[in-house]
């Protein structure tokens, strides 16, 4: 199989040892990866962010092709039971085709939306007090469990895949995407700072955004890589332990710091993004205000099983999770266009012309706890003034992210020396390290920025 | 407005002149745009081949901005009254931007199945014979009939925001779409060899598929951009008229070459890709099976109401047309794999799952009339043996256009010497010239190919 | 004048306004930077390194273009005498073409070597002490007074060119280059944390390099230029006075951060190479000790007449000067390979067949001065053992710059907030700032380095 | 090793099996190609283009490294003797990159500078007639000669790290550098249609110059590259003969035709450029007026050993002729400005400070022997008449080039049919196929340019 790719230019897989990542592609839970985007409602923003997560998964098991060529040239000086077979290369290639099966549609909002209504609905169950986000919440079903569901139950297409080579792989799979494998720098390649996900990710975005400084140089931080780990405080590594992931330092050091930094540029300028967040908040609301209306009895046109479910407060059955996708959901938002309530009518009709809500930044002091709730609350009074309800047409949005959360799970080495923290040899990402990246946002109907602007200016 | 593009880089709509764009996209058909890929269903093909003819549209604004700022550098030569005014341009802006407002989903795909429909309606009436494309099947509404209707009609965001600034705006921009202007140059940069929408599609598909030598020099092109004509034989040039477009000879003609050779390029390898072409093949079956049942009375799911009225051979009305997007459409198409006809389901189930028909190729001899027809013949008893209806499981596919039709619409220009057509002074593409790309192809259900390559091989 | 660019693509300079750039080309002085190295002999660490400072002059005059271009965007709002006019944009276009016209031959080689000889005869004489490198040592011409007197000295081609528009014009060329224009948004963009030096040799070196994260995003950094100011502490801006150079900081943060980060990094990865520095000190090794043969009587052949100055002390003609460049310097040392002085011409022959010295880097507390003095004794006394001369054969290079030092010449603006140095809203830059980048090595002939592990390591 | 490039990003010889490229680079001749530019002095039109033949030959060594990666995925469909070993692969990466080793100064100028001062020796003796260009002015010798030599002369570098591995390598690196070899498919990556030489000068050249479309997709040719022959008309292919190169014209065609237009390309806008023609016929005036002077007895300084032999007519000695490169032969011009003749000194002058002759491009029938004649011999009258030399300030200078000889090195292949020309299979390359691109200029002094229009246009 060979493809052509906008970012790594040539995408082959050939050879016997690369063959499962043809199978998976068959399969339809892969296939409907196709009817997913990468980056949701990015490209109300960027209008190019219409990749899929098809083309990354595509990508990321490409980026693992190099990944094992390159740790095979690094492999001879280990044990040869620690070595990088094909079966365990085999088992690498499906792990990063496959480490984002599970995801929802537009991005994380499918997951959200879970979470809130169970929220919602053990608050007036009386279960939990109005501002409870804790374990008798419920836990909803994350994206990494519908993942492992996929690769574990019999009926899908990935499982038949996978089991035809060896009736352990989904198992073996399902380990290595949680980042667990006898041989650390294997499950470090597919889950760790320097990961196959991570490097196909900030390129395919970059470029599809074309933001131009979200690139990094991948070839030459291939060629920096080594195994090695950084030793635990006061205790000698486990006898026989295969080695994780390490960076060269004295060629590759400005190489890794870009790489970081790249995530951070991303976080600043793409995924903080104040229109994406005003465009999902809407979503939100919009999911939100469909399941009050189904669990208050009303019916809606065409609701996705999956969406019945989840107001029925009950787990949607893997099919219908599996149906629902971008295509489908937008679909069902079109179509609430025409819904009898007119909040859902409006903020879908809002979100369809890309009418989008407005948002205001709050900064330094304002953006703290108190301040800002006073400043929602007074956004709240103006929305009512105005005969929008405030729960829906106005609200707060904090979004945070760590771009560099320093976790042992690549070190740098340089000759003679232990190998240590990115951050103990990098005074930039030292800098980094753990920093929290935050944005602060009243978000409102367009209507209301002008008075806002200046009860707030 | 500031946009990033993954083509352009850096996209500007800042100044008074270009605020007409700004104004139009918010309008929601050109909205609409961002639910229409720009190649259809290439992505089966090319995974990266999502991207919309919204970002086309946005381009293709933006190459008019360099046309407009060269055409300034070069205006000084010219009697003040063909100069390239601010109102001017600002038409050449909103032509750019909308002249392709009126596609309908997956390309040419609906334009197709209307046709398709009206004739073999008339064929059933009576009114045509089995073979007839001729005039009495009726000329069916094309993608420019739409266009002109979107821009004329008083309901339209697009033509409230034309009128607003000049009422005979409209006219004047349906003009320009259609290539026609008292100043030559401004229309061929609309429509001609070398216009705006080439510029950005070839770069655009060329950048999104991944397909490295569909790229040309725009900047360099650009600049060695003159005016210029072709004069008629026997005849001088209409006192007083403005010149058409004309390339600098000296300095351009490689680019030129370059750049009418990378859609030779794009036809080769992209448009005319026997993945795409078999998926496309397969939506044609889907519509026209759809068709014949609802024409016989069978009720089908969730008809879109511009399929309704092609069935009943009446032309949708400008909001059903607008209704009906990609997305509508594959979801409709993803209800009906669950239609009690089994060829409409089963042919719409293969498709979500890029199930595609395959294809075997005609050359030579075997490809002329006579021989392919024999060849379909051959597949569709094969076809029958297996118990599948031929005339929606076989098929015979024929691609063909002309990459470059030499029609004065550009010319070449050397010093003291008379304007010539690109093809006199360039002897490859004097080659090219009205050359006709053809392929054929018999297209097949993926069981029936081994039967078939075993009969014809 | 239309010409091609690796970095840039299409450069033009085909108008009125910048036909001051097409004059200077034609001048000796400008076409002498043809035959110096942008990088000096980094070209021996970085095969593509062969770009030179003709090729970056031009890049930073096209800079200059696009800086006019977005500075014209924003300068209506300035009181009409702080406008960029036509002459102002001459003078600037003039000052980014020549800013480096003084340089010498391999980059700062030969100041140094003036510098170097400078030094040394005043210590033979008794003027100054071994160590001392203070005043007393006499001041050595850099490129910044070659610069001056080219532009000022009637004889010069590039002086007449500039007269001829203007007999001021040199002075005030002279004066933009040294950062001081009663602009100074202009004056900035020739000379400033963002100007057009950095803006191409930031891109040139990462091109020619193929070092590929020295990248940055130059047309997003100028759609978020601004003109603003950050005010000193305790005063009001001086009545009157045109603003400086910044960013908008809700868009341009990440940009502006890329873009001091890719300085960083190419410190890191280019400018302080340990082949690059090899080469350096051996051109240093080489140059002094030709002066001492010089300064002791002994004949060498062909020395240029401006190296002769040097050696004897004298201030070299502006001629001789000029006639210096990296083919007449390196010619020269090819010439030495037949020195009669054994070490001259060892020397010499090692750099010609690229036999560089070997380093040795020195980390953490053995970089401090106590200790890598004691390890550059070691050094010598091995070089002694091996009979080579340790004033030829070892050395200590300590090469250090701060990437990013905060000197007010930017400021990042936020709507509705004062003006702030980019290290205030960037943490970041916050951490960079002013941090000084140093790499201590030992540098020694290959031979020695066995023995040098063996005792350090 | 690992090198960083402009072009192909990460070049990296690492192995065993590379260990031969390594080793050669640190020998005297090939380090010597950091001091010859590519593409002579077309850095006066093209700024950028200053790359060496040691960046090229470093280039073409990468690329075997891909083309060998390519033929091993292919090689095992034959005998086992006909495969590439480790030791014929070694072999091959010699090959690419010494293939130019014997390159002399200013690309071919050097040889042609010896051509014709035999020719005019031989005229002067009366052995041939003047317009004699036949057998008995004696064939020079060409960079191909000197190649042969370096690789067998034992007393060079190049020679001695080759007969390390074996005393037979120096002549089969000859033999494959001829294009001779048992493996055919090894003997066409060295030369051939589609060889490492193109595919590295051509991605080179147009990314140093900045012309866009001389490009093509090199990794997409390589995964359509296929073994294969093109039979001998009526004659069975000889048994057990190993196979060539050829495409596979399904998913290679457009690669390959764009492969080779990218020549087309790459003559018209740089090869052939009128300023390059220019300079480089006035260093052709240059060598020819210092070789009569010479050869008249006159002094000249500092002439080089290898231009004193010339002039004598005999064959330089393999030092001499190594010493001579671009720096020391323009330093020599550099040195003759100060010339007693006053033609000599001027040229010199004149080229030093890029004051270039300009050129009158003649077309059509103007172009043929006849008249293109005349057109001189007005020019020569005009130069008469300003008082200078005709024969030193006026010219004749035809370029012309096949830039694609259709020579059965490649062929193309579609399954079940025999393999074929591409120009059997390409409208365009059929076109193209061995046509001779000219172009004919009238060459003269920039002063006798206004006179020569006068008379001619």
């Amino acid at each position: 199989m060979l493809l052509r790719d906008p970012v790594h230019g040539l995408i082959a897989f050939e050879h016997e040892e690369t063959s499962i990542v043809v199978r998976l592609l068959a399969t339809p839970e892969v296939q409907r990866l196709r009817r997913i985007r990468q980056l949701g409602l990015t490209s109300l923003a960027f209008p190019g962010a219409e990749h899929t997560r098809f083309a990354h998964a595509l990508g990321a098991a490409h980026v693992m092709k190099l990944f094992v060529a390159r740790m095979r040239q690094l492999h001879e000086d280990l044990p040869f039971w620690q070595r990088l077979t094909s079966e365990r290369a085999r088992d690498a290639y499906a792990a990063a085709l496959l480490h984002d099966i599970g995801h929802g549609p537009l991005s994380h909002l499918f997951e959200d939306a879970i979470a809130h209504t169970r929220r919602v609905v053990a608050q007036r169950r009386g279960e939990i007090g109005p501002d409870d986000d804790g374990p008798a919440a419920g836990r909803a079903r994350r994206h990494e469990d519908w993942t492992e569901q996929i690769l574990m139950d019999p009926s899908t297409g990935v499982h038949q895949a996978l089991v035809r080579d060896d009736p352990e792989l989904p198992r073996r799979v399902v380990g290595l995407i949680h980042g667990e494998h006898p041989l650390p720098y294997l499950a470090r390649a597919v889950s760790g700072t320097f990961d196959v996900d991570r490097c196909d990710y900030l390129l395919r975005d970059a470029h599809a955004t074309g933001v131009g400084y979200g690139q990094y140089d991948l070839p030459w931080l291939l060629s920096t890589l080594r195994f090695g780990d950084i030793p635990s405080i006061g205790e000698a590594p486990p006898e026989g332990r295969a080695p994780g992931l390490a960076i060269d330092g004295r060629k590759g050091l400005s190489a890794i710091e870009s790489f970081i930094l790249a995530r951070l540029f991303m976080f600043q300028q793409v995924y903080f993004h104040k229109s994406t967040r005003a465009a999902e908040w809407m979503i939100r609301m919009i999911l939100t205000r469909a399941m009050h209306l189904l669990q208050d009895g009303t019916r809606l046109e065409r609701v996705p099983a999956a969406l019945a479910s989840v107001a029925a407060v009950e787990t949607p059955s893997l099919g219908a999770y599996l149906e629902l996708d971008d295509q489908l959901l937008l679909e069902t938002l079109n179509g609430w266009r025409h819904a009898a309530d007119p909040i859902l009518a409006d903020l879908c009709e809002r979100l369809r012309n890309r009418d989008l809500f407005k948002t205001y930044e709050l900064f330094g002091e304002r953006a703290e706890a108190g301040p800002r709730t006073e400043a929602l609350r007074t956004l709240e009074s103006i929305a009512r003034e105005e005969g929008l309800d405030p729960d829906f047409y106005t609200g707060l949005d904090v979004a945070s992210d760590t771009p560099y959360a320093d976790d042992s799970s690549l070190s740098v080495i340089y000759p003679g020396r232990r190998p240590r923290h990115p951050a103990e040899v990098s005074f930039v990402l030292d800098r980094l390290r753990d920093e929290t990246l935050s944005r602060v946002r009243l978000i409102m109907a367009p209507e209301l920025e002008p008075r806002l602007r200046e009860a707030l200016d």
